[in-house]
């Protein structure tokens, strides 16, 4: 883990031990690619779904059938190898080198190998979550995955088809990254037994964080240099996805930006123009308006929940994510 | 479904509604490829691993908590998903063009479609063991799909180098064949709950069948011809993976086989020659004295049930597959 949770040391002890679940799982004998799973998950990651969960567990009630705090951890451990396995099949299908500083698994064994480790990652997942969840919220995480997949099957048959629907748009981030906040928030509450309402709001407010990181997330693709994101500038760009940043490009300027985007098909380099274009045509800004608006509404729904600590360690997070760099 | 259950009508009207289900199941309007994936996962597809969960179901119980044959009906479609999700992404590794007579997924949609839409079946046969199975079944899926992937890894990553360990590759069969087999049965018995005695009896004889199928599969790559299979012939020896047969020819002449296999992985169409030594060294006939061996004790196993229907359909099944021909 990096030092992204340095100022909260109540919190980063627990990630510590969940990253220690993570291990455990991972180098299970009967699986033959542990060791290399295991650097890869336990690499530098933010360690951010599972740190949803753990203080959405601080909402709960110490009630008849809370779970204990050895369970909680163990859920965190099976959001983040969920998170872990669409990394490694998403490199294998973008054929990334490296990922985190690391070579990238299929580099490393082969893409059989690497689908197959992402394979049983997801079946570790859900084995994780049906021993140590409720039916419902174990139901949650498989359904979750499955709209995971659908969000990405349908961002990459888009690819280089330039819808400019805002609205398409908000439903693939939706699927692919706000539903996994969300449902981390909601599980960590649910199994502490946090009282229903609150559980809403949490569950609420994980979706908007998870919409402005996203929104965030396709700036970044813009704006930032390579070595700090760990993947290269204009990345999403290049691959032909509509980013919310070029989507306003787009509708400013549909004709010209168009011919840029033919033009970047052909030679990569012309990424750089596309980007410059897209500063030039209030992209970028309109699409950080987007990210304020839903860390705004983020910030309603946790002015909402009761005055514990792990309220202002959400507010933290949020505030964090919209002026994050990497 | 083709005519393989013709001569059980009861079963075969079953699995036309477990079809039904797997049919429904795909054609979800949050997923993209529906229409794609309910063509491959109904095509001409056996139905052996629904077929068991449904037979084993038949040895339940009419007491309290006993699951009704429509969830039955419901897992044995989790489980033939399960099925679908492993011969879509194989397809994807293999890099097959065909599959059951059908250009695969990754051939008319690319890779990406068809490892996601793979993870997307795999989270949606978590869903439907978690909605309807108790907690222990659902674990035990998520466990065997763990152990599936495994199996295939140790396979993968062991292949061209041709151990001619008998017992590694019991293990390596036992993992990818055999423990879904048993997993069907036992699942089919336990919600419906048969007596724990006869569930164990039949986990047993689902071992015993899986293992002799998988034998059998290995025999049929060497003796079958294109076309009836459904895949070409040789196939796994041109891939490098350790056959049965191939292991006892290796037992019997180690460098004369080596030899070859050195010269199959330069030129393709050298495998002929391998599976002609094959024969000759009297490696299939080894292969299906082992076939005949786990038929035996499954036969052993099934005369151990109770004398219901379902017993005779179990031991035709057993009989038929170690008989088949594709």
């Amino acid at each position: 883990m990096n030092g992204y949770w340095n100022d909260t040391p109540g919190l980063r002890a627990r990630l510590l031990r969940v990253e220690a679940i993570m291990e455990e799982t991972v180098r299970d004998p009967s699986f033959p690619l542990g060791d290399q799973v295991a650097q890869i998950a336990l690499s530098q990651g933010k360690m951010l779904r599972p740190a949803l969960l753990l203080i959405g567990s601080g909402f709960g009630r110490p009630i008849r059938g809370a779970a204990p705090p050895a369970t909680i951890e163990r859920l965190a451990a099976a959001v983040e190898l969920l998170h872990t396995a669409t990394l490694i099949h998403d490199d294998v299908l973008d054929k990334a080198e490296t990922r985190r500083g690391l070579p990238t698994l299929h580099t490393r064994f082969g893409a059989v190998e690497a689908v197959l480790a992402g394979d049983w990652l997801l079946s570790r997942c859900f084995r994780l979550a049906s021993e140590n969840a409720g039916p419902e919220n174990a139901r949650l995480l498989s359904r979750l995955v499955g709209s995971v997949c659908s969000a990405e099957i349908a961002q990459d048959l888009g690819k280089f088809g330039y819808t400019t629907s805002v609205r398409a748009y908000m439903r693939t981030i939706a699927g692919k990254t706000a539903a996994l906040f969300s449902l981390a928030l909601h599980t960590g509450a649910s199994e502490s037994k946090a009282k229903p309402a609150v559980t809403s709001t949490l569950r609420r407010a994980g979706y908007c964080m998870g919409m402005a990181f996203q929104v965030i997330d396709d700036i970044l693709d813009c704006e930032s240099t390579e070595g700090v994101m760990g993947k290269p500038v204009g990345k999403d760009i290049r691959e032909g996805l509509c980013t919310l940043p070029l989507i306003h490009a787009l509708r400013a300027d549909p004709a010209g930006m168009k011919a840029l985007l033919v033009r970047t098909r052909e030679d990569d380099s012309v990424a750089g123009t596309v980007i410059a274009r897209i500063f030039e045509l209030g992209g970028i800004d309109r699409a950080r308006e987007t990210a304020h608006l839903f860390t705004e509404r983020a910030r309603r729904e946790i002015a909402r929940l009761p005055g514990l600590p792990q309220k202002d360690e959400l507010s933290l997070l949020a505030e964090r994510l919209l002026t994050r760099r990497y």
